[in-house]
């Protein structure tokens, strides 16, 4: 059975006002700033600050599984921890600083303390030779390696002298740490919203989509929907894996999910597809964008990316798919020290949380009419719903969304069908939708239209 | 069982034949110059007088439904009669005169004799400021209003006096009027072909139609068909409700219909297709304007627009779709004075015509094909039916529809379908096909094509 | 069962290794250029005489059927044998002479002695006036005609005299000849590739498809297969009639065909559907094809052309397409003397040949993995699969093969699947599909996946 939209958000207040104001953007953009210095990786200390941040948002609870728990086909690495790390030279300079940008050390670099010419340290460093005022950002799991990321102009700024390289680094047994919020709705059917939490001072990707998610799940916190809102904070990859083998059975709960990623560009918006390819998150996320801006893009799935990788696993293949802006891996700033808190604005956070909360609103409003008077249009002159002097030239959207839902209440339309055929706004829609049932005109066909 | 489409028309000629002749957008252009000048609205008198002329080409029945009756979600309204309206300045001259043009009075305008200063009158005028010199179409039915339609130059000469308005009109019980004409086929199953009749003085929407389609039921009575063609003239919107309220099971029978509106000015042809979209009406007009012009639009379903949208209603959900030159709303000359006698030309009215005959050339003639030599090509040679000096750059069109038939002749393709696949004519495609037959390489499957 | 393809070569070569070599265009190109001067035609010593040629490459069977039998619809015509023919002037001078050229003919011309003004000589005579340098080819099967060819130029030079007519042919019954080589594999399932060898001096259209054959044929004949490969060298039209009609119940092992005709000249590749459309070999040639070439063009069926037009009769609707480089009819030299060695390269030959090998690996070697790690993506890195430093920009191409392979991999996706769906080369799919066999992650779902 559906629950009347009415009951979802405050008598009187539409889902969106009840999820939106002005000032959203900057919000998310404050708690962006907050942990955007934090030293993130797949472990340690930084992914527990972090949540401790996020919480002052949203009751996170933190779940911590042991380093050498098998995951599937992994293993819970040992929890790696940086204490310091610099490159000194034989005037005792820190040419080189962890202090001064985490960047500056490859993530899970092991213990090193060691004196070296250039000639070997330089096989340790990363630079971008394209991008010389840029440190890249790279990681080692898995490998027993270690290294250091800088700027080009650094290195060649070096000289050809014997240096000493400190990484004062644990890697022990420890932890592997996430949060994770659910929000109760009507059904124990769920909305996953994903957000990863292991890269370190780069503001996009994603301290954007960690921010936007716990400033969402506040306000969403406080309504009753539809759908449960399950909210995950986990590291990249073994965090989305070990999420799942603990939910091997509940991961069939989530009818709709999104992985939420490097959303405070200007560019896009861009949503990549759930393999499936026609969930009704990927019909939903579709519309949304191709309502909201002409430069969006939607891509197919492919195997590549963000944790959506995990979720659409052919044993699982959840409906799961990817909001960015720019699409990963095609801007300069890309995993360097450019992804800083000047590349993300607040408009573009606020327009991207707008995008999610469309497509909540989609997946909650959804019904399938059923027309009353199915045999040749109603009358909308006599119930105030048509202009009363006709011959002008077009009807306008909102006599427009009423004769398409009149015409498609078949019982075998949702509202989400009337707005592909109709190309007009979901919104639209359901606001005519509404209107036409409170005047006795369409029923709700009774089932689910997004079952 | 399908008929010989030989037993169609007279003995040796084609379908197209016996329809058309090069006279006949003169013929179609004079009928409608005679209905032009009727004040026709969705009751009254102008409609009756209109069905009479157009009763000296088919031979229409009347239905007469009084004011009052219910159908479906609508009654039928008081009977409109125009004896007269004028706008009088203190001089006694009338500035404005329903005997000049019926489209200064707005439709359905209650009766009114008062004297007013334009400042009040003018909440009663309509003009287009940005076509100064047009006088607009306006109804109001359903309604207790009246008003004038001026040409907005008109307007700005009135000076600010008073002004004495007259509006004898009465707005009494009577009845609403249609007119209908069924020929008879072999078959039961009904062909519509529906024009409306409601309009005033506009030569395009709706004389064009209205005379396009008495023309042509003036031809097709004399020939025997396989369907049977029913020709309605019904005031738009209620006068088609109330033909499905009175015709509702039979409304069953109607295999294909189109609605034939605006076929006399320069633009389109335009066809906008059945809610189904893939009826056989639909790929027949497909067909036809493809081939017939570069000009041609196929638009999708809309629920707006002309009486497709009752029949198309969900309840019905009939397979008929609309035939226009330019589509409705598009052109300056739309609802307004300069949709007159000018705006249309007998040769846009004879290749609207054309159109039709076509699509009812196709759901005459189309058929399944069965090869009788189905394994591997029959040699067209030795049945002069190829050119017998081969190694040419390539098979004249002939050949290309002997080729494509006895290819596709598994029972399973129209000759529609032959004709979407080769991009060939359907009418070269049907005369290839009733040569194979002669020659016996191809049997009727047995199974009427388009049911 | 799928037979593991590491069977189908010798132990550590790839097919594509075993099949090509850097000579092949030059060897192709050589076997053409032999058969190029002999006068072919739908019967006669030509057709045996090429055989002849062939079977030094490739072990042909040769089959004759005689004279007035009949095959479907058709009867085997009497065979036609050329000794001489000439146009003398009065002096003694043989004005045209196919021993020049054999093109000069009208093939299958009736005897002919006799003397005539040219003004009726010029009723036999077909020239190309746009192309007046070039000699057209002309026949005339089942008739009793006879012609010449000339330039143009050549016509317009010879005075208005009586002319001497010579042509020395023979017209009786004989047979008409094939011939094939059935190379066995594993399954009697076949992939049939056929050329017509009816084309007198024509050397695209089609030495270059009978040399091709006949060099892949020698290849293959030393190679273990999954599929049987049926190599048929047959006059067009009647030799594909006489064919099926001697393998009517055959015919249905043939799962794959393709039809090899005008691949030496430097245009397309052109690849022409299967009347099905969606058959394996239209699957694989389209993927071929876009990955070899820019340029490439993909034809829907269409039933006109070579011998894929008796293979696709409706009555046995095979899955045959055909493999041109220009389309035939489309380009200047097009049957015309100017389609000589001249026009056809190596280069091409190699080319068109590489094509049909990888069609072969397509058929070969498809098959549809189930992941042994369903959930979540297995480790690569900890297999040596990965790059060990990751935050790299992209992935390799062999990185990305091995994610879709593992995300596609429920038994359902073949490896062309994967390959059309990743854009990838089916090559790159395969080879990672075989790595990560070979690793234990993935294994054969059991079910051959072209079946």
């Amino acid at each position: 059975m559906r629950s009347a939209s009415a009951r979802a958000v405050p008598e009187g207040q539409s889902l969106r006002t009840a999820l939106v104001d002005p000032a959203i953007g900057e919000a998310i953009y404050s708690l962006a700033s907050e942990i955007y210095p934090i030293c993130r990786s797949i472990t340690g200390p930084g992914v527990r600050e972090t949540l401790g941040l996020l919480r002052r948002h949203i009751p996170i609870q933190t779940q911590e599984v042991p380093s050498g728990t098998i995951v599937f086909d992994w293993t819970i690495p040992n929890e790696w921890v940086v204490h310091g790390a610099f490159i000194r030279n034989a005037a005792g300079e820190k040419v080189v600083d962890f202090a001064d940008h985490n960047l500056h050390l490859v993530g899970y670099s092991r213990p090193v303390h060691a004196v070296m010419p250039l000639a070997e340290l330089r096989r340790h460093i990363h630079t971008l030779p394209d991008q010389p005022d840029l440190i890249p950002y790279r990681t080692a799991y898995y490998s027993e390696q270690w290294g250091f990321c800088l700027a080009h102009r650094q290195l060649e700024a070096l000289p050809e002298r014997l240096y000493e390289v400190v990484i004062d680094t644990t890697l022990q047994p420890g932890s592997l740490s996430w949060g994770e919020y659910l929000h109760s709705g009507e059904s124990t059917e769920e909305f996953l919203l994903s957000a990863h939490i292991c890269h370190p001072s780069l503001a996009n990707d994603n301290c954007s989509g960690l921010a936007l998610l716990a400033v969402l799940g506040e306000r969403l916190s406080r309504l009753s929907t539809r759908y449960s809102y399950r909210f995950l904070f986990a590291p990249g990859t073994i965090g989305a894996i070990a999420w799942l083998a603990a939910n091997e059975a509940g991961a069939e709960r989530i009818r709709h999910g999104l992985i939420v990623s490097g959303v405070g560009d200007a560019g896009g918006p861009t949503y990549k597809k759930s393999r499936r390819g026609d969930a009704l998150i990927d019909r939903a996320m579709t519309h949304v964008l191709r309502h909201a801006s002409a430069s969006s893009s939607i891509l197919e799935f492919f195997p590549y990316g963000y944790d959506e990788r995990q979720y659409c696993s052919p044993g699982f293949n959840l409906p799961v798919g990817l909001l960015q802006r720019s699409q990963f891996g095609t801007f300069p700033e890309y995993h360097t020290s450019a992804d800083d808190l000047d590349f993300i604005k607040p408009e573009h956070l606020a327009a991207s949380y707008s995008l999610v909360v469309s497509a909540i609103e989609i997946v909650e409003k959804d019904w399938q009419p059923l027309s009353v008077l199915p045999k040749c249009e109603p009358q909308l002159g006599k119930r105030g719903l048509y202009d009363a002097v006709g011959g002008r030239r077009a009807g306008p959207v909102e006599s427009m969304a009423f004769l398409w839902i009149l015409n498609l209440a078949d019982g075998k339309h949702s509202l989400l069908d009337m707005a592909e055929r109709s190309k007009l706004a979901f919104s639209t829609i359901t606001d005519a939708a509404d209107l036409l049932r409170d005047r006795g005109l369409i029923v709700d066909a009774g089932n689910r239209a997004n079952d």
